[in-house]
């Protein structure tokens, strides 16, 4: 179903690896929407994943480029433009990445050079895009420009580590930079806080399955899935949601608005029997 | 311009009362992204406005109701479903009333009748019609009821009153009807959070030109209108937005995440300048 | 330990009920920190529980109240003020009450007019009180008044019902009766957020028990008890929080920040693999 | 007026610079309820500043140290408890710098060099603080760690710049490390969001006279000072609060609560006259 939502309308797209990846499914919707844009990772994201299918299926272009190298952003707007012949109206920054994660160094136990490459991924690279795209003047008026972000930001989840620092900056960051850019140029900047996703990102998180076990059962509509996610992005890349903007949104079932629900209390209770179990 | 975003659904609309409301809009744009709906509102303001104008303009019939009676909440539904034929897709609940307010009554002197009449009217409206229609069985799975709320649920604003608790407590009915209605039907339910608006019953609000003053130059997008708010009404009804439920979402221009602007700040200054030049 | 926080303080602590209510812990702790204070309850609670032994230990008079009729409260001010030789300088309240959850209606059946004592009970009260107060100029200034709160305010939590709302109800009223109260006379009015706590009330909840087995492992300083609660208050009562007004506090280990923690999945894995078991 | 509430008890100070600055406040207010403490800041600061005399007036030692440097930490941390006569009870982490402010790098001009400066001196030092306290095992159970932080964390204040980024970060931290170290040692971790103060740093803000104008009169009972900071502080050390954790505390005389006060609306009006004067 589509609705031609984006007609018109060109935007680039970080952070598409394969099939499960959330930006996958929004270039996908975008195309359907009537958008085109460009696809952009990293050298290596790219040589792991299989995104030329993506861009054949959407008729898009990729281009390599370090989302924390200023000259590989600069030359990523300029030759975005040149290829979709104007300027930006829409940008996914789907961008995340731990070393300390990678490595199980634990969040009292990290590295703090990897601490800083945390940050500078997964957080500043959101800033640098900004910066240069408003010094470039790349993108068009009422503009819109999301990133993806987690709970994890407000709420601490073990084993998320530095990641939960680095989400509560790239929100930080869309709120400051949402103040200049919608005050001097009409663009909306927001975070979608997405429920946790089987992508290949997600299913390498140890203990990923039990999680979503208890966020599927506490949230009332579910897990919202990276299909799901995409027809948001959708909206928020539309006209139809030209003043909101500074906002970190949920999007994830109602679990932001829970506090407990019967379906994860009773499962909670039978471990709690397990337990009692054990003793006998 | 048109999508056809929800072409095939049907809705009840209340609180359209003349063409400023944002009710008014929503029904415009429903209407032309191919939604069916009923309009209701109470037999007064039927009287004082112009809504058999919308209903002519929409192809929608209008019934009335007074939205605390569960007598007449039940017979809109029943009679809803039966012109529109089949279970209700959406429903925007924009209702709110003070006499507080009205009579003058300073928040600290308020009437304890009035006191509840607000509560009723204005959130106690939104949970009778979630649970007449839960009985009924009236909305369909992947149903989505949007309620207007304000930032004074979060934030006192001098005047705002016995509303500012009212709009509280409506977006906790929200919460936790959202539970229950999710888990069980799939049905989602937000509030939208907007920006000071100049329908009827905000021009009636004391000082409101010297508020919308300020939240226009604090807000980098500046307030959100009427219209604007029935486009983001209208992406929430659709498929688009399924995933998203017991929110209450900022569609203010930015306004609700500022702590100063530099245009409110030019503007105060210049108070304080003026202030001195009253001194000499 | 005591430290004449307190020390020439008068105050008016509402709902002790028995030596597990949290407002008998504040009653004992105040008096032991050098205040003076009324304890008061409605006259049904007083013949149920055991207050007079808490007034002999502590030196103080119980006035009978229904915290709903503007005549007990406006009772209970002017003999409070006789009783202790001046203006009041700290309250506690402490009162909640659904008959919907008494009655085990649920939240998509409740009875409206229970409804509606739910919340004049609940959160009406509170604002009856600062109405009343306010007008008699019963609180000195800096004086400080504190309302005990749940995180069902903010986050849906399964069987706590209507209470939900009227604690959201109550926070609002916290902050609009605050910014009054305080340009006014300076009085501060705050909410506590309380861990669930097993006081009479509390213990009457059906599934209190899980409940409160899951916030104490997800907690990391594990579930506050009425004593700690008892604790907090005295410092929000003192003199060294005089500028901490309109806000919501939580007071419960860090269960508000969480989002996961290892002891609570621990558990919750267990119920996975018991009801894995219970499949074979 | 002291209460002995931290008597026995040993505590870090890091930031006092001069009589202005908070921890200088803290420091003092800490010394008369009771505490031990070693003072700590970089060596140019220690230079600038006239901390020695608060040395002196607190009978406590002045221990250089770079917040960024693991060594000067860790050795800090060494000495402190050695000095001090075994573990910390309290720490107060009241640092912050942005070079990107002070060279007056517009937020969507920023050096990323600073940038990162500014996250490593404002953020990153106090996660490196605790994960050195955390495996020397320097803090008590029970003990309480405090970090200042403001409102920007959560709105867009134009020039407050980078700092607002690295707040959001800080607050972050608190929460992630409060939950391990609470699980783990009881240790309890909180920020103050505290009102702009007219400290050093404060007043180098270029129209910092004009935002702490509005935000009094916003605030219903005025901006907090530095001295009331203090209170708060200590209460938050003492054993009243132990089990508050993971919590951002506004501290800010209700600002953080408001929309809207009629003081602050009178004034801006009068910006808006003076406006309409102009135009005439």
């Amino acid at each position: 179903m589509s609705y031609n939502l984006l007609k018109g309308k060109r935007g680039i797209i970080f952070g598409a690896l394969n099939e499960k990846s959330i930006a996958w499914k929004v270039a996908e919707q975008a195309h359907e929407e009537g958008a085109v844009f460009t696809l952009t990772n990293t050298p290596i994201a790219l040589r792991y994943g299989n995104i030329n299918d993506l861009a054949t299926a959407t008729n898009s272009q990729v281009i390599p480029a370090d989302a924390t190298s200023i000259e590989d952003l600069s030359m990523l707007l300029d030759k975005s433009q040149q290829i979709l012949g104007g300027k930006i109206d829409f940008i996914l920054h789907s961008i995340g990445m731990s070393m300390n994660v990678r490595k199980g160094l634990k969040y009292d136990n990290i590295n703090y050079d990897f601490y800083h490459k945390t940050i500078d991924i997964s957080a500043i690279s959101f800033h640098k895009l900004l910066q240069l795209a408003r010094e470039k003047d790349a993108i068009n008026e009422w503009g819109s420009v999301v990133a993806l972000s987690y709970v994890a930001a407000q709420r601490t989840l073990y084993r998320y580590n530095d990641m939960a620092d680095a989400k509560a900056m790239l929100e930080s960051i869309a709120r400051s930079f949402g103040y200049i850019y919608g005050r001097d140029k009409k663009v909306r900047i927001n975070t979608i806080s997405q429920s946790p996703t089987m992508t290949t990102a997600g299913s390498g998180v140890k203990g990923i399955d039990g999680l979503m076990d208890f966020t599927e059962r506490m949230s009332p509509l579910g897990n919202a899935t990276a299909e799901e996610c995409a027809g948001y992005c959708i909206t928020l890349f539309s006209d139809l949601t030209k003043k909101v903007t500074m906002q970190n949104l949920f999007h994830d079932g109602g679990f932001s608005s829970m506090g407990m629900s019967y379906n994860a209390m009773s499962q909670y209770t039978k471990g709690l029997n397990a337990e009692v179990g054990d003793d006998e």
